[in-house]
């Protein structure tokens, strides 16, 4: 059961301006256009702007400007989907980890498992991981040998965080996340290929956020690192050597080849891919599906994505690239 | 040991024209170039005609077309690649799941495990979820917190159903899959990222297909909806609160932004990323490597992916494309 | 612990010309820029070349051009990245498997499973698998009915072997990876889907690495085949019934649609992606984020990734090449 909450209580703990009756109750959130009775919602993006008009919230979470137009109760922040974030954690708080090991998980004796961590079924550890206070290691997860995992961080289920690699605090982990498998590194030898021993492993911040079957490979030599805060989608892959800034945010199905250097604050769009041994700065914005083939040097939004057209007309528009380029030969 | 049929058994079964001698039996399903005596194959796609010419196949599944070029048996039927998928399922039956718990499954007392349900090997069920009747769970699935999977669904192996999860009847989910993670929900807060808790679930409907390791993550808010009879690849990433619509085929590797929603009967190529908030119409076409980045309001088939060409040409085509742009500036 | 070897030891084993001590004692291998006493660290890519010149290392190895040029010992080869490969697995020998199965392991009466092999917690081996020699199962992996695990393959942990798949000898295979999933094969029924069965298995020759989180379908009648010495990194997607060539290697997040054929010696960069039904030519080299939509017949190097300007500029680039095909019409 969640609690509920008065306007006027939100209002005080999350410092916003209300317009409307405090003492009306909230218990949980909602979108606008399925919003009822005892429900939160909020405006942040203009676009539903028109659905606000109708909402039977019983409040909204809204900008200054769009207050007048909230047909409900208005709680008013400069940046409304941030306050929102913050409330919906109080209606909706994360339960807790249940301390304790379950009797099918595989622990081994030299393990270290703090005394809050929880381990769920069917999980293993191995030798010499440690597992911090607090931790979460959901049902079928693997921690290998010498892993070690931060303080408060969850690995939800099926999670596996190989050899050695190092999770920081209050990091979460998505089902199917492998950190920690080898980089791809072969040497060239006579038409075949040779593997190159990966022997680093991976360092991950804290509040560090990894999705569902995203890939972080170890390092060849020296570790692949992924700074505090950064937060990246699912089935994202992620080189070995490459080092993420703090607070980078990446969206899914990125690719980022190995010994490239992303810097901090960067937003990095669904489908980008990144070349190999490059430097992004800090505040770098990728768009959607773009392909990233030299550094970049200065902050600023980045693009090479080509926005679909009818088949018919996408068709003529690459002949004639071809045919211009051409003419000029 | 598969069963064997008549080629008049066959015709009579599947309203088939029959050029041949009724008796000749198949047990098997074969490829045109690698069939032998005892098999059955067909000719959906004219470029393996020629193979046709030369095959040792029993009966072969035409087109009323292709039926005179057929050198031994042939079964018509003007959509001969449907008629195959019946009779290949005829001769090779998926075996039904064997009822019952594996002893080393954890199954929380609080879920409903159907009499008729087989939940294999180190499977997880967890409270309150509910296994209808028929369904399989195969080795190493999760299915998690208060989760439902339809009457007659599969769960092949070290598939992850996430909390509060519908799946619907006669679906199928493959290895690796995970549907209802937290969606990529974060507000920025002065250069830090500040989770949105995703409160919503996932609802899937009857006789869709999950591929390997593709993610469908959970609603923000409101559910992410998958409607009945879509079929999606592997390596597929569906994010929160997107609708797909009934009967949409959608093609490995995609990537679909949060918020978006796709129309019924789409067919989306492989690769293609599709970004956030937008409608894509009924009967869409997406061709391979494409970016939807503007909503499509009409059916038809669209394009931007660009087909490859030698690297020393390409560079010159990018060169003059960027040349081209700085003359008219 | 590591093996401790003197340069004169290692120049004598692989073939190296010596310009420094030979007494000289190396145990680990370091990068240039974090080496320490007792490393041997490597010069490979010019670009590091500043780096070797203050490189604390206790020898590097260069090829003949770059010897001069090192401040501290140097071995020498005209390929030192391969040498350095072979070096680094003797200083840091992968342990061989421990011999056993793991009491947590659930594995069928009617399973082979070599004496010297491993299999590790929480593993589950079907009815009539076959795990060869010295073969290690790591922990959560499933080989399913009938699969064959050939001598020396490692299956690092939770890899997904699914029925009847064969696995050459050597092969290392990392988390999360799914070999023999059902291809998507699906015949349109007047606006539905009906799946065809995929009866069809994989084969993966020798000395063949598979990335974390890869999928590679099982063929829908005839076998999908990954030839011997084949590299495939993360996230990748093979079709039902493609076949890869004898040493090629593909790097992370490449899809490769049905029934194509790619040849030896290939190299296709991250992202990629290739169109069904192609053949693609021995030697063949794609770069990153291409999309192959036509067969390649000629040795050589093909590209149609699209570098990322600025995203000003970009839009007006796109507007620019959609104008010039307007004028033409």
């Amino acid at each position: 059961m969640q609690g509920e909450f008065s306007l006027g209580d939100l209002a005080v703990r999350f410092g916003l301006a209300l317009r409307g009756e405090p003492e009306l109750k909230v218990s949980r959130v909602a979108t606008l256009s399925h919003a009822g009775s005892g429900t939160l919602s909020f405006l942040a993006n203009p676009r539903y702007r028109k659905q606000m008009e109708t909402t039977r919230a019983t409040a909204v979470l809204v900008g200054p400007e769009n207050a007048a137009g909230c047909p409900v109760a208005a709680l008013i922040d400069p940046n409304p989907y941030l306050a929102y974030a913050r409330i919906a954690e109080l209606l909706h708080p994360q339960a807790p980890p249940v301390a304790g090991i379950h009797p099918t998980a595989v622990v081994s004796a030299s393990a270290r498992i703090a005394a809050s961590a929880g381990v769920g079924p069917l999980a293993v550890i191995e030798d010499d991981a440690d597992i911090g206070e607090g931790v979460f290691v959901g049902p079928g997860c693997i921690v290998q040998r010498g892993a070690l995992i931060g303080a408060g961080s969850r690995l939800m289920s099926r999670v596996n965080v190989c050899a050695g690699v190092r999770i920081g605090r209050r990091c979460i982990l998505h089902a199917g996340a492998v950190v920690g498998a080898d980089g791809f590194g072969f040497a060239p030898d006579a038409g075949t290929w040779v593997k190159v021993p990966q022997v680093g492993t991976v360092q991950i911040g804290d509040d560090v956020e990894i999705g569902a079957n995203t890939t972080i490979d170890r390092g060849a030599i020296d570790d692949t690192v992924v700074e505090n805060g950064v937060k990246l989608d699912n089935q994202i892959q992620v080189g070995h050597n490459v080092t993420i800034g703090a607070h980078t945010a990446i969206a899914g199905c990125v690719g980022i080849s190995g010994s490239t250097t992303i810097g901090r604050r960067c937003m990095i769009g669904g489908g980008v891919g990144i070349a190999g041994h490059l430097t992004i700065a800090d505040d770098v914005v990728v768009t959607g599906c773009s392909l990233v083939s030299a550094s970049i040097r200065n902050p600023g939004s980045y693009s090479s994505g080509m926005p679909t057209v009818e088949t018919r007309l996408w068709r003529r528009m690459v002949a004639h690239l071809r045919r211009l380029e051409g003419k000029e030969r």
